[in-house]
């Protein structure tokens, strides 16, 4: 009885029906809202392995105010995301993300719509004030204090994305609520103002406050007080060449074209209908996905027989444990946008195509069992995208 | 209701008294030998959030011995201190903290009064002996074998900072331990001397020993057997010249000032009666305080309505977790001194006051709901320490 | 009563005795297939510590095909093994451990008998192919896709090591069981070949497959695909010049020898009949260890009063917490073989004599209450190997 079979009766008919059916290509059309079930992830009964999708785009948001609206993914709500958090998050016109800062984590951010700007200050007392707006990324390294604000018309929608999955959005160090928790006499004596100015100031985090819309132009730095920092927080991806492939593109923000994000590199790739980006794994780090357009198929390949496919569509969230092989494919009727996140500063990735290119075909035939006329006509180094 | 009348409720009268007074700027006059009570720490009843102050000067001492004692800090005997361990020791003339090793943690320590030898070997063959007074620092890196010895006329006194809470001082490898602890033939082959040279030699860890107080320059270093180590252990922090603000002063030694200390920074803080070391926070290290003289207060925010406010004495200890806000005020008639140790050999912070200046001022409008003309008066870069 | 007295009481006769019997350098003559008790530890009853011995020669291969077959030694059945996993592995010519990788380990291997052939992937797209003989290492980096096929006329044998201890060979990424796992429909986009192609792919894992024995030199790489990888993964470490000392020899290789070996140092150490291997520790790294021939002694000392000894054979593991003092005894008839693996690519040691040498001799009359006279016969610098 082959192992196949054996986790079949194993896991019973539904298990068994599942894994036929991944093994004939065919792999059960979930919605978008459906996550996986057990029999569909191809797990042997022995070996769970989860679901690597989470629905944000559809859950409530947990931070509702009338400047806007953040919803939260980490380990807590998504278990397989060890590594990362995530946030979603809109600002009306005017909605300012109050200044905080972050003990735990680095935030590398994309811009999804329309415009905002973002003010950061760093140890070295450098600070920038920057406007952003759709397809721009943004990096805070861990415990830089910052702020993001929704400029007009339309305010701004945006993904924020954090290197550790035990962070929390909505556990971070405020500066209302560090001041309402700290001794007035204290407060006046560090500013060198009167214990009244504080009358005034909220006695609880603000988290989202919502002011008049700032001008079309930052501010001029306060007089004399700071000097530019060494390296700019903000790059604008779309504004890259892409890599063209048959099937798709790519633009990459690793720290090599984005110097200060040091510990995480970014990508946007498109995917035509029925492209593939190809099967792959990163030696070097987990991935964090949001789908941003249409519909998206993945595998993740866990070792010991370990396999989980889902579906995913417009905002949905993909996780990838490092060194786990996977693919994306697109499996719907419109363009496939997918950002990918990686912690990393350096982008690593090892590709089949050029893997089995790399190898003698002997080797290949003794390996798979075959004989070497089956790896004739395979790629002669690597695919990256289908056509 | 508010967050902070909500929590009142919650949490009893008690909590309802001790966060008027915070906000009132009337922190509760504690002394240093009462830790706060739960109201006093201004934390919400549903997150609890502990006192960062350890009355070390005043425990009993778990290690005594005629030529010396030691008390010790750690994470077991004080939890919030994850990352670091602390040992308050004192040796009499010719009291030797025993040669020993430390398998994980590196040790800083800064000599509090009188003078001690201390002896060091690096795995490169390097080895020193240096003599220090009080207001001198050395540093051992993780493993290096080193010993400390109280000189004439009237011995030493000084702390020790270990980077690792689970450190214990009272688990290190003293030679007298693995000499006793390895078959007595082992050591007569591995020294080239009789099986009978180990008859007097001490049958269990000796920690500390007494010997005659040794005389007042080191000894020659034995024969063309080591050379002089690349970097020196010790730094004269006394002897730098302090940066001086109005209301104090301060001593920094980080790995730019003294290159061994790759990954701890120490500084010497002075302070005037009513003096403030502003607001701030290190994005990329705890700190560990140890209080040498006169009376401070610090207030710890730790995000979502967690803070702390404690008193602090002579040797009492108070950490401070990375990335929280803190301030130290001089509430005393004296000189507050205080000696800080963060886990960093690269020295970062960020103060309210520069984070305020670096932002436009309608921003900070907006964030506090208060006009901008609040704004008018505060300071227009970083203050350190107030006058 | 002394600590010796009273944990012989506490632990009962036995303690008592392992602890004289070793005071008097007469550890008991384990063979090499007995575990040594509690009592033969030295450990005190209130501070257990484990023997660091494991029979990795005489365990059952947990895994067996008819190319070859892999036993393995990890944390889970040898709990000391905290930072490493070792598998020794044999392979008929033909038997091919199949293309794979591992996501949270790097390996560093030594070719114990016969020859195999490697092949290996890296990110950059380097590939590399090398026939090595008995005596060579290789190093691939953790996440670099891999093989290794025992070459005619009489196959290998090896050992692999991995600088996790959580990490399992058993359950690494191969190529087979990801195929398996991925719908045939992507993987003949993938390649760019018909479904029908992978109906006779292996439904399950390989592992090890069994072909053909490759031809004696290396197939040519595949046309045009990749390049030559900056780093060899390969090193001839026997044809090293070893160090050479009255009782033995060393060879060392460190990432200054074989420079893409990060993350691990190995060596080759011999030993003659009654020689030892001083007494020293490693203040930056753990110690596996791999006897190879002969039979050695090892004390591993750690602290606070604990320490175990153990007798080696051949195969035999052995295991040293980093900053544990230990030695290696030659206490058979034969020269003794042993293989070190340590995990950093930097090399750091600090011996016993070196350290003793380095102090004063009034120093150490204190710090062991003996008179100076003790010390004056001892080496003047470091002794490695006694003769």
């Amino acid at each position: 009885m082959t192992e196949f079979s054996r986790r079949g009766v194993i896991g019973g008919s539904a298990a068994l029906a599942g894994g036929l059916a991944m093994l004939a290509g065919q792999a059960s059309a979930q919605t978008a809202s459906e996550p996986p079930t057990a029999a569909q992830t191809g797990a042997p009964a022995s070996a769970p392995f989860p679901s690597f999708r989470f629905p944000l785009g559809s859950i409530t948001a947990q931070k509702q105010y009338p400047g806007g609206w953040g919803k939260e993914v980490n380990a807590e709500n998504f278990p397989p995301s060890e590594s990362f958090a995530g946030v979603l998050m809109e600002l009306k016109p005017g909605g300012l993300r109050e200044l905080h800062w972050h003990a735990n984590a680095a935030e590398w951010a994309y811009v999804i719509d329309g415009a905002c700007r973002i003010t950061v200050i760093d140890p070295g007392g450098g600070s920038e004030t920057l406007d952003l707006t759709a397809g721009d990324v943004w990096f805070f390294p861990r415990g830089h204090g910052h702020s993001i604000e929704g400029l007009g018309p339309s305010g701004t929608t945006f993904v924020l994305v954090f290197d550790n999955g035990a962070f929390s959005e909505f556990a971070t160090f405020s500066i209302t609520d560090w001041l309402a928790h700290t001794p007035v006499e204290v407060l006046a004596k560090n500013l060198g103002v009167p214990v009244s100015t504080f009358a005034a100031f909220p006695k609880k985090e603000a988290y989202i406050s919502l002011g008049a819309p700032p001008g079309a132009t930052p501010w001029p730095p306060a007089p004399g007080s700071l000097d530019t920092p060494p390296l700019t927080h903000g790059y604008h991806l779309l504004g890259q060449q892409p890599r063209r492939y048959p099937g798709g593109t790519v633009r990459l923000v690793s720290q090599k074209e984005f110097p200060i994000s040091a510990s995480m590199t970014g990508a946007l790739i498109t995917l035509e209908p029925g492209a593939l980006r190809e099967m792959h794994w990163h030696p070097n780090a987990d991935e964090w996905q949001l789908y941003l357009a249409g519909t998206g198929q993945m595998t993740v390949f866990g070792s010991a027989g370990r396999a989980s496919t889902d579906r995913f569509g417009k905002l949905d969230v993909g996780y990838v444990p490092r060194g786990c092989g996977h693919y994306i494919e697109n499996v719907g009727d419109d363009e496939l946008q997918v950002l990918l996140v990686l912690n990393s500063g350096t982008y690593e990735e090892i590709s089949l195509t050029q893997w089995l290119a790399s190898n003698p075909k002997p080797l290949l035939a003794n390996n798979f069992s075959v004989p070497e006329a089956t790896f004739e006509s395979i790629p002669e180094g690597e695919v990256f995208i289908t056509g």
